[in-house]
């Protein structure tokens, strides 16, 4: 059975014939898996947290996957529509033990295609079933973009939980008095600044460049403001005010922080979403009192568990109805397994315009 | 203008040429309107709490409704489908300034053709944008229902927040574990029903006969499992074990509830939200004990504000794609506004097979 | 070794020379034990629940005790005060692996001389630290009081979570607008009054008399406010209104439930914690309308966990200097566990008069 | 009327009499007022953010003071003693409606003696009733530190609040297996080591030289760690492993802060008290990824209000009996108000092995 694997350190994929020798549980057939950043930086060999399955000399790449069940288990049916998730727990931690290895106290979660687990990018794999989230025949399309989706699901209810330290909901109820500025143009930065929408607030997002056609397209089916930050956020700040979230999803160089820190409103809150590449983020002593003066939060954030993949389900099939045009540009390629000088070129660089690329398995 | 106007305590409505004097804000062409239980109650004058609006001798009846904006307001803009929420707040508790009538402290809110303000069975009328929510066009079909939902949507926050006393999430962090009974199969059982499937929950759903084929089609869309519980539910508790949620959505004889009490699982919670039209709950010492021993809550449920609006309008979107089976059949029959006759019967009695029935104003 | 021992169903207890063959974890000699009203329904063979120990005939009876430990463990040392937990988990559910058996899922905890497990009325005993919560020298002479007050400090923070549904803090962010009225003026009913005092609530107590002398003082000690609700609480109502939170506390005929949800107000809650020991509680559909109307919940309270004995601790330490008139009137008797007719008899009934009775051991 | 001054950006003191003419409410004879860091910074000049009562050319100062009622009001009786909350709303922000100036959304608050509000320092003055808290009698001789204990009850309830984001207690329930680290020993450091005893953690606290024989006895008396960091944390992490919980009180150069977050654990959160006077804090992009990935908050942390004034009430109560040997070393100088030299030195600077100073004014 094909599969797509790495061997860090060393750079590259291999399409290997692997059989796994001790599958448990339920068999999935691969339908589609999707790439992401981090399948490029393992690619590249810049990803040093990646580790091997234990005893395993190479790694099953992949840990975006939507794939169909082929035997009955106890609430899943053979021919179901399935996303395994992704990140498993230690066993051990009372996070783990409640479901939340987002939250591993150990340190001892694996990750498929990522950390200690193979992943998704093969034809067939054996999982068990409580790791499996069905996915509605609706959104069957865009249903890869539901992994990162139930990241930033995750996320946002931890950014809700923190601003339940304070009356954080609107005099009308709602949330929408907030303000939202997501920080990057990618996948993640997308799917935030749509998710941001559904919960209500008013959505602005950025990048050093002006926006594509297609980006545009998509902001305006949500009605989210695009900036260029080229020249900083200060234009920003002074025509529409400061913000009570900013969401950073671009992994830019860390000297950037300060600045967005610098247009928080009181009691706001930073999500740190990306992992900064580069760079120092400086803060003057007056950077922190005016931190601690206006209650200001910042809060790393990672990893959705089961779920926020059924969130996100529910999310992809809201927006299906809600932002067509968006959730239509999504997917910007696809390609077949069988494309390997394809599969390889994509797993290696991004292209211009991407926002989406899968890869069909069967 | 035309309106459908009510004065009770006499019965049945009237057409009449209203128009409002003192209209401020923004004018709605009222598009649709939705009939429900409590409209049919006033007309019939069995509902003692209607009261007509400050110094008018009549009240236009409605409270479902969807209407087309038509000038540009601050964030809405002529031409925006929106539905307006139905309760108002008393402008002075904390509930009320803190958008959250449906916990009025003085039980001084107003509620649109229900009590002290004047309904929507109206071609035109004016409103304030905060009490209007976007429609998204999408779902513009069967957005009447999210009046009745925005009240579940409230109703499902305040059994979680109520349960979160305990830890109520499952081992895999989900709510799959949990097994929900929803009393009755009128509209808001149906709504009910799906609203827990969103919640991932396993659910029931019962009523004292057989299914119609319709509602059969419903249920199996979102994997809900029909009960007749005409001998009782002690075959549906031997079959299927207790319940650690059971909502009350029948409005049957209050006598039923100390059966419902027996059902429900350590640490389940009933939550009531039909009105019991009759009878007496009688609970021996010893259904008390059990209620204490077991940590049991018994919780009354009503009425929706603008969060849920927006909420009920991203489930119906979802919905749209998740159970397009079940959304397609929640509409049973438009009636235009003129066909008075229809229109009256409608408003006076409820039509075997019927779930939602709208009246079209424009 | 003596310890005291019932052998349900037969009534009455045994003093018995009892030495645990299996003890592990850390010796702990009991200095004191305190008499609670399960106790005399245990003795008094009216507890159809008290089960013994697996493969005992007997069951040491006694859930309330402070002992010092006689060797070092990890966290607690030789001498320390201590007191145990009584109530310990099933092994499985999640409650009880996240520490809470008060909401254990199973059914399967047991509890020290009431269910399945041997209690403290005995010389010395084994326990696991984990057990074990440090008693303040301090409050040494009033510490057995913190067992019951544990089951309080669970059920007022299950109450708050309850209420947490809405905007339950008063504008001035306390809870100084909230008013609850404990019914019951037994040790529970006096607990629980001091405790909501403590919260910051205004606080009426009531019993069917009127009271004594040194009730008197308690409440007088803590602004809490007497009522003689023996015609009924109609005259209360008229006075001072409805209640924010009315807490049963007596396991009075469950015939006075109805009376008790009629003076409760908007939103508030009826927080059921005494076994009710005979009658009906028959709510009309107009109550049961009400309930649902005015958003009304009814919550059944048992059981306090580690966390809460925790909270009792730093509780009564704070009440010696904030009520030291109430804290000094609250152990009525101290009998020697030698005095065996005196304790054979506080065992078996309530004298007049009487809030807490000990038992002292060494 | 007595009554001591401030003119910034002038520095130092004046003695003035002082009768302010629009006084309502109540009149309170002040007992007490304590000297904080925040005073000495107004009087020497360093505090750009203080600024004077609207249309005065001066400002009493004091924030921190307990007085005795003069007159009955509503719920408070002439002689009760009280301390007033010190920070009051802008009247508008939903925070500021619901009680909670600590989060005002505006900015436009106002802080006795701080920000445009005379402060207590003075023989009487008149307040609204909302503003006072009653102090118990038992804890009259420390009572001043319910001030800045307020401040610390807000700090941590809002700390516990943003861990609520993730299974933050203990298997067995309560918080003993966390580990807090606080930086710093003055009055706000050593009040936060208590605090966070009180709440169930294991604690440490740091400065950078030895601790003195009094603060010894304080942390011996709670079973706090003293831990001297002049060399850096490294050897305190290889010793004892990451916190959970780093509390910066310190105030010192803002460089220090990368070193407290590289010890802090997964899901750990830093909560920033203190204001830094001087310095950078320059995170590589290294400390950042760390951040993201093992979900670490960083809050700022300011100001209590009236709920934590209550609490900090409970809190001094239930020290005096737990940590008595602490309690009684809290306040280290008692000044009368007409030892003006001794004052206005106080005021200007801390003396070695200070505490609290207060100043006694009837």
């Amino acid at each position: 059975m094909q599969a797509i694997v790495v061997s860090p350190p060393k750079k590259g994929i291999e399409y290997v014939d692997f059989q796994e020798e001790d599958g448990t549980g339920i068999p999935v057939r691969i339908r589609e898996t999707g790439i992401c950043g981090t399948d490029r930086e393992i690619v590249n060999g810049q990803m040093a947290s990646a580790s091997l399955p234990r005893g395993s000399s190479f790694m099953v790449l992949g840990h975006e996957a939507i794939g169909v069940v082929q035997e009955d288990g106890e609430s899943i049916r053979k021919g179901d529509l399935v996303m395994p998730v992704n990140r498993r727990g230690c066993g051990h931690c009372l996070a783990c033990l409640n479901g939340r290895p987002d939250f591993c106290e150990t340190g001892g979660f694996v990750e498929a295609g990522i950390k200690g687990m193979h992943g998704f990018m093969r034809e067939t794999y054996w999982d068990e079933e409580r790791y499996l989230v069905r996915v509605p025949r609706g959104i069957e399309d865009i249903a890869v973009m539901a992994q990162p989706l139930s990241d930033l699901e995750k996320s946002m209810e931890e950014v809700m939980q923190v601003q339940n330290r304070l009356p954080w909901k609107c005099p009308d109820g709602s949330l929408g008095c907030r303000k939202a500025l997501v920080v990057g143009t990618g996948p993640i930065g997308i799917l935030t600044s749509l998710l941001l929408r559904s919960y209500g607030l008013g959505v602005f997002i950025s990048n050093v460049r002006e926006p594509s056609r297609e980006e545009q397209k998509i902001f305006d089916d949500a009605d989210i403001t695009y900036y260029n930050s080229s020249s900083g956020y200060s234009a920003l700040r002074d025509k529409h005010g400061e913000f009570d979230l900013v969401f950073e999803a671009s992994g830019a160089d860390a000297s950037m922080l300060p600045q967005l820190l610098g247009i928080i409103k009181n009691n706001g809150v930073l999500g740190l979403f990306g992992f900064p590449r580069s760079g120092y983020a400086s803060f003057s002593h007056t950077d922190l009192q005016n931190l601690v003066y206006r209650s200001i939060a910042v809060v790393g954030l990672i990893n959705g568990q089961k779920p926020h993949f059924q969130s996100a389900m529910n999310r992809l099939a809201a927006w299906k109805v809600m932002f067509p045009v968006a959730t239509s540009l999504l997917i910007t390629r696809v390609l077949d397994h069988t494309e390997r000088d394809s599969v390889r070129e994509a797993l290696t660089s991004k292209t211009p315009g991407e926002i989406k690329v899968k890869i069909r398995w069967s």
